[in-house]
């Protein structure tokens, strides 16, 4: 039996606002809560229905009822379980490797596909512009598919990152050099700019180098999604690593 | 001034049920509307608000109001205009290039994504089984950015069009073996899963070859996103036509 307060609690951590205030976060699904379970992150309360509860004996996690879990989850058809786990602390910018920055995008989805892919291609270290999307939305916690508890993400200022990493920053823009050709280092910051407005014309004044992904033949095609583009940049750099 | 019945017309568009009988779709947005006009789609209804027939003098809509443009769009934020288009007749398949195909694709986000990078990367052709997200779907209609105008989506049996055109078929899958070394034939198909499933059994039976994308480093990440992989993989398919 879960208390009405409890349901307003966790209903209230789907907005930023009260994550930030009570440095806690709402995660739901299987999958998605089992890889947090088995990261670092320290988790605050979980509810499980009968049959997870079943299915998970080492588990141990409040029974709720199917009508419990519907009051409290955030998606349309909740599934079996739902944690609340504890924000953690930013961990520190590492600069040993390629490291993916992003200034402001906004989507919450793109964000997890990103994280996602990070965590596919090795790259442990994200930052976002403080006017990002926020990593434990809800949105972009299902995205993620649990990659957020192996990547770190951090919310700064990219500028001042930019000239104390003393590594070269690449920022991907339409008008960039082909990534296909360019010679790429073995660590930098690769730059992803807002999904409407691509790169500020501030930041592009940091960068080193632009770096595009040509379109083919006759494609009339304005832009991709900053994920998909993300996604293609970042693959490129690793196939060059691997077939050093 | 629009009638109750016309805004319950357009809200029934929403769903495919009625797509599909009364064989139109609804798209909204300047620039999703804009660049549908810009194609060879029939436009049958046209709804600008006073702000879009000022700033687009050379199109001619029905003039409604704010409050009758909320109450006919399916997006949280309609944006100054809304069109009703005839769903065309698919076009014929041509294998004289790479094909893309998706197996139970059903995410609508997820293809309107892929439609998108399509265009990017000049892939002309994207068969879909008739169980993946419908390409009139509005959420893929707002993902493809106006991409749909320029990409020929057929609903089609995929075994028989393996069978039929000839081509090489290559399924990306977790254990395929990497884009990066494989040899890749100057036209082919290219077959991605279901979101959670991956290929089906059967259809991994008729394919020629199984594609995979490295994961870098000691990874734990379980797989990319569909839109993620067909992107890393369209990407490598093009650059290796673009470096020959």
């Amino acid at each position: 039996m879960v208390v009405k307060n409890q349901i307003k609690f966790i209903k209230s951590l789907q907005q930023k606002k009260y994550r930030t205030q009570y440095g806690q976060f709402v995660a739901e699904g299987v999958k998605l809560v089992g890889e947090l379970l088995e990261s670092d992150l320290k988790v605050k309360q979980l509810y499980g229905t009968e049959e997870f509860l079943e299915q998970n004996p080492n588990i141990s996690a409040h029974r709720i009822s199917h009508s419990e879990l519907n009051r409290m989850s955030g998606l349309k058809t909740p599934n079996k379980v739902l944690g609340i786990f504890e924000i953690p602390k930013a961990g520190t910018l590492e600069f040993t490797d390629w490291i993916l920055a992003l200034e402001q995008v906004q989507d919450p989805g793109n964000l997890g596909t990103i994280i996602r892919m990070c965590d596919w291609f090795g790259i442990r270290h994200l930052l976002c512009t403080p006017d990002s999307a926020d990593c434990y939305n809800p949105k972009t916690l299902q995205a993620t598919m649990g990659s957020l508890a192996r990547v770190n993400v951090v919310y700064g200022d990219l500028e001042s990152v930019i000239k104390d990493s003393g590594l070269r920053a690449f920022g991907a823009t339409l008008q960039g050099e082909s990534v296909y050709d360019m010679e790429l280092p073995d660590t930098g910051i690769l730059i992803m700019g807002n999904e409407s407005r691509g790169i500020s014309e501030s930041l592009l004044k940091s960068l080193n180098q632009e770096v595009g992904i040509p379109a083919f033949g006759n494609s009339k095609a304005e832009s991709l999604n900053v994920a998909t583009a993300a996604a293609i940049l970042l693959s490129e750099i690793r196939r060059r690593a691997i077939q050093k």
